[in-house]
């Protein structure tokens, strides 16, 4: 398992959106936009039911990639296996919309639908630009 | 084989990096940022040798996402298989610099490295936030 360091830690605290990739049952990968927590384990937050939970069933593997909107040469990117749990995520989405909306609690709340948190344990770590 | 619209297009002539993902061949995802090339096929430029390059020569499958810095609720994706080319590879670095940097020449060009473009074919396209 690798180890996400300071640096990577600090630019992942910033409301940057991640692209996470996950993986259909044909092998192609599927990218959709997230929010990232940067707290404790890397996470990110989905519903169950959707694609990304539904592929992580079936394969653990993806990957997150940050990049900062304002300097495209600064990212970083994580890929590994995913832990999924329903523990603490209905707290968690009201976290990241306060850090990525500035609102106490998650404005789209959909009360058929149950929050998942995705935690990702780091196999490769790639980051660029970090040190300018 | 899915066609990409007009929509789709549009976003995608404006200067957006793409996220790339290719597959390692342990399986995971492997995601970098590209400069993305709308014209035609849709495609990117990368180096012979590099990782990206390495990987589609294993396993074809990529997909590339591109998000509006200013707006993340607008995306594309597209999903497909690669097809590897140094014909015109040259060139479309310089257009590419054009496109991103508004400069005429890329300017990191390497005379040791030699360029080659990515197109793709999609398979599976998602969007969001094109209507808006």
């Amino acid at each position: 398992m690798a180890t996400i360091d300071d640096k990577a830690r600090n630019f992942l605290e910033q409301p940057f959106v991640g692209t996470v990739t996950t993986l259909r049952q044909d092998g192609s990968p599927h990218s959709t936009i997230v929010w990232v927590d940067s707290n404790g384990d890397l996470s990110f937050n989905t519903a169950v039911g959707r694609a990304k939970e539904r592929h992580l069933r079936q394969d653990p593997w993806f990957s997150l990639l940050a990049v900062a909107p304002e300097n495209t040469y600064k990212w970083v990117a994580v890929s590994g296996t995913a832990e999924l749990t329903t523990e603490g995520a209905d707290a968690q989405i009201d976290k990241l919309a306060k850090k990525y909306l500035g609102q106490d609690e998650y404005p789209w709340r959909n009360p058929e639908e149950q929050r998942i948190t995705v935690r990702i344990r780091p196999e490769h770590i790639d980051a660029a630009g970090l040190d300018d």
